[in-house]
């Protein structure tokens, strides 16, 4: 199943590619709850409404067409999100930095960075650079704490591509990682079902039509399964928490004006541009 | 005005450090949006309830004895939690640390961290050291992008006491304070108009009753206005966002057992145990 959000927060099934199926009456968020809180209950329910969605995809010749309809991002506000530092050796070698999960653990990201297809990234400096990185998201569809590497999968909703974008330089990641939408995320949600390997697929990222990333997350250092099981060892997850896994080497310096491309095979391809119309010069603090 | 959570997500002010009175119709909630929903749409419409507010407060004698209550954390589940490292020298001295905030920026903790008054932290492991750390925490009470040191107090709804409780070691500091529990906040929410000068505050922790720490936020070496503004110039601040300002000297090392109290000027006091129950040893990863 492809999870969506379109047209102002409706809950979308994505079906053959082209249609999009309105399910948004399977569950009732306030709008009180904010942003994507419908995605976040059905992830939450997925075991026991799989059925009833498989039903609506059958249905899909009412569905809209794909073309019509303007998708968000299918996690707008997730609860947390996390992210794992130097999980590709290629990266680590191009960063000419060292350590990975292993010794740093995860970072996190505000969950107030999302932005999602055909968003702009917002550069908050004109003279400060910032990278585009193209990584392998994991949504999580159970509470999850302290569970094994075997049982982790249990744990997962799904995949989506996330865009990790960073502001060069030397403040802790979270500052660095953490900017109103430095957090790229979509096309929708895949859930796992229709994803065997996670640790085996093509990932790949454009900057303006120009492949900069082309990798298979059989390269990273911890694979799916054991970043799951890291991250529940120190925090308890919950359904719509997002784990970014690690980006690969080709992570590239985006200019106002650029429009950022990250293609995962079974997940989709989103785009984003990139714009520095509000960008300020870096202050200097003391 | 003290705000508080008790007997299960009622919503509550504490008038004159004795009575409880319940203000809970004041806004209405959702189940499905969680722990503390109320909290944050409350401290969202503070400037149109606070007359009402006092109202309440006036017919205080129907209210409950704070004694016969159960508070919890006023904020159990914060949109964000950011924290200011290395904010007081002679903290950053006794830990042979560099860099403030100028340097570093701020981290983010997990919000599944907190807890609340009477609630216990969970130690992770049997042979690695966890120190207190109480600070000074800002609440957010508007929605707060690029807002400069002279406007950031428009922005912040109150003030309480936060513990940023630490796993020592090497690992990004979003992993070694975000562990469950970690992040005690309480007793309450004490609003802005009754904290005149929060850059002036006598804060003190003790661990059995031990004197640990004894300062002056005036030690701070970035105050309220300036980590609000640097906070709101990377990262779009919400209701309910809160902001640990950095620990004084005199963080220790806590054990199973231990309690740990944390008091400051005008916002009250609360202890929480400490508890090795369920840690394991330390795992290595390769």
């Amino acid at each position: 199943m492809r999870l969506a959000l379109f047209d102002g927060d409706r809950l979308g099934l994505v079906a053959n590619d082209e249609k999009v199926v309105d399910i948004s009456d399977l569950v009732s968020a306030p709008a009180e709850a904010g942003p994507g809180a419908a995605m976040l209950m059905l992830l939450g329910k997925l075991d026991t409404l799989a059925e009833e969605i498989e039903q609506r995809a059958k249905s899909s010749e009412s569905g809209l067409s794909l073309s019509e309809v303007k998708l968000s991002s299918p996690l707008p506000r997730p609860g947390k999100v996390l992210a794992a530092p130097m999980n590709y050796a290629a990266h680590r070698a191009e960063q000419k930095a060292s350590g990975s999960v292993a010794e740093l653990g995860v970072f996190l990201k505000a969950n107030s960075s999302v932005i999602g297809p055909g968003e702009s990234i917002q550069l908050p400096y004109t003279d400060r650079d910032v990278d585009q990185e193209g990584e392998l998201g994991i949504v999580i569809g159970r509470e999850a704490k302290r569970v094994t590497e075997e049982e982790a999968f249990d744990y997962v909703a799904g995949y989506t591509c996330v865009m990790d974008i960073t502001l060069k330089g030397q403040e802790l990641r979270s500052t660095r990682k953490s900017f109103d939408t430095f957090t790229p995320i979509g096309p929708w949600i895949t859930t796992k079902d229709e994803v065997p390997d996670p640790d085996d697929l093509q990932l790949r990222t454009w900057v303006n039509g120009e492949l900069k990333q082309d990798a298979r997350t059989s390269e990273m250092i911890w694979g799916v399964a054991k970043i799951v099981a890291f991250a529940s060892s120190v925090m308890t997850l919950y359904p719509g928490d997002v784990i970014a896994t690690g980006t690969p080497a080709g992570t590239c310096t985006i200019k106002d004006g650029d429009t950022v491309t990250c293609e995962i095979e079974k997940l989709g391809r989103f785009e984003v541009g990139v714009t520095a119309k509000d960008a300020v010069p870096a202050p200097h603090y003391e």
